[in-house]
């Protein structure tokens, strides 16, 4: 096993083993008002089904984003600290996971079952995801009250939350799967959803949160650090769209559906932006529908359009221009660090998985 | 029509037209992001449907409050920034509503069909009610940010939010409306329910957001001011579930349907500790059923048991209790004043609706 790999592992386990204690203080917290033990041990099972399990990169790049920012290695408070951040984040990514998977009546995530498909859940999987967002607050309340930055960390939730339910909101709205209107889609409203959300609370919101813990209070400094992250997001949901379809299964975990799915995708939009009458009708004929010979259709016109190179040329675009906004942070003391950022495209580029 | 009713209609629609205004700032918010107008039309329609339409005491009575506390009427700004924070309770009722309809299968909310139930809403309605949520946020940042109360405000929110979830859980899993076992019930369970589930944010909640906005920092005062409303707010729930079976329908409003839901209501936990072994059978037998008949012999044991009886002393042993709390609340200026709270008791008291 290589050094990395190791060091990737201990990064991982050390970040992991924080989350028992944040269980354990909200556990605490609802035994105290005196609830049924019933209630306490479901709250559990929400919890532990829900917020670990994911690949937890949002959360531990809090961590990582706060160690570049000090430039050295962080003290115990510090790591503990940050990793709560982190943990937040991903608690509010279970709050969102939990109710979309009703929402598009999804099967599985993360290889088991969606929560509300698990026996004896069903629609109580609504208040859980409630719940999975409300220990965001009672966790950065506990822990960052006295902070001078605890009022931005709130807003910052809040923004970010917003933000993302009305990511959430046009995507629903643009691509029903059960009602196929290729008419709705445009790369205009593609941009939207996956800026909105996914780019905000999975690349701004970490970083900021280790911003505000470093004591960066120039607004300049977010609003360069977002102005990188939104368009980073977007390239890396982008990815996530292509790989959907040109993925090796065996690299990303999955069999896409998106076609299958009648998803606003990438794909499909740079496909109708740029597809002849007849291809058209057979994206129109065949797009969102349960069956793999129209999948197999809609693919041949995403060959034939080239979807595989543009999306080359757009990767190749996307690199060169994020560098440059990486290359023009002026890194000052205390401020900014470009290392912040080079770090998640280079985790980013070029990835196949 | 009497001054009384004059004035009382008035004041509903001064508050009432503060909501447009509120409105109007969380679309022009949505559509400066550059949102479709699909989008923008949908989230209107949404508030429209979901926020204004109920009784409004919980939004009026942060007004009143306040009104109370400064001693003379409020500005036009001190009017407007507590009626938004009315208006805000609303907004998380709304939340509550709109999700706990799809949780409890309901069909109707308010006369009109619940907003799930509503033609091509359904199960986006859950990203709905977050977006209710999200706009409590957006609206306190916007009027509040630069108030020393701000966070005061923030955390009230959260914890009562976080409050009302977990007694939604407790409700969900104490009562489901498919099983039925009256062992899960229990006077203990009824009291965590109605204080959880309602007391905390519709009694105490727009007091002490009132408070805040009368500069009260002791916290003490809240402290207080909690130990009123709490057994305030349990009276009214225990009266809500009194009236469900005993209540005139033509005062209330509806036909009550708790018996026939399985509801974990006063009723049938005050009956469940004072019924013989053969009473209990009844209730076993008989309790949660969609049918008339069981419905009609568990309202004979209530009967048999003396529920209206018991009724009668618990108004009077609450009335007495809480008015002597009020009581003891020593006055002092820029503090607590007990016209607060009496406002509240004597529109509860001996309420026939």
């Amino acid at each position: 096993m290589s050094a990395a790999l190791t060091n990737g592992q201990d990064r991982r386990a050390r970040f992991t083993a924080v989350f028992p204690k944040l269980e354990k203080e909200l556990l605490d917290f609802v035994t105290a008002q005196g609830f049924p033990q019933e209630a306490i041990s479901w709250f559990q099972r929400n919890l532990d089904y829900n917020a670990p399990g994911g690949k937890l990169n949002r959360g531990m790049s809090v961590v990582d984003s706060l160690e570049i920012l000090r430039g050295g290695p962080l003290s115990e408070e510090e790591y503990f600290k940050s990793a709560l951040l982190g943990w937040c984040v991903e608690l509010l990514q279970a709050f969102f996971l939990v109710s979309d998977d009703i929402m598009d009546s999804s099967i599985t995530r993360r290889g088991q079952p969606c929560w509300y498909r698990v026996e004896g859940i069903g629609m109580i999987a609504i208040n859980d995801s409630f719940m999975l967002e409300g220990s965001i607050y009672h966790l950065l309340k506990s822990h960052f009250r006295k902070d001078s930055y605890y009022v931005d960390l709130l807003d910052l939730f809040h923004e970010t939350t917003f933000q993302t339910e009305l990511g959430q909101l046009i995507d629903l709205i643009t691509a029903p799967e059960d009602h196929i209107d290729l008419n709705r889609f445009s790369l205009r409203k593609h941009q939207l959803i996956v800026i909105y959300k996914t780019a905000y609370y999975s690349f701004y919101l970490p970083v900021a949160l280790a911003m505000h813990m470093a004591g960066i209070k120039d607004e300049a400094a977010f609003k360069h650090a977002q102005d990188i992250l939104i368009p980073l997001g977007e390239y890396f949901q982008v990815q996530d769209d292509y790989l959907d379809c040109y993925g090796a299964p065996e690299f990303i975990g999955k069999i896409g559906t998106d076609i299958l799915d009648n998803k606003c995708s990438w794909n499909v939009n740079v496909a109708l932006a740029n597809c002849s009458p007849e291809q058209r009708k057979v994206l129109d004929e065949n797009y969102g529908r349960k069956d793999a010979a129209c999948e197999a259709k809609v693919k041949e016109v995403f060959l034939a359009v080239d979807i595989p190179g543009k999306y080359a040329v757009y990767e190749q675009e996307s690199y060169e221009k994020i560098n440059g906004l990486i290359n023009a942070i002026d890194e000052t003391p205390g401020g900014l660090k470009r290392d912040v950022f080079r770090a998640f495209l280079a985790k980013i580029y070029k990835r196949t998985k």
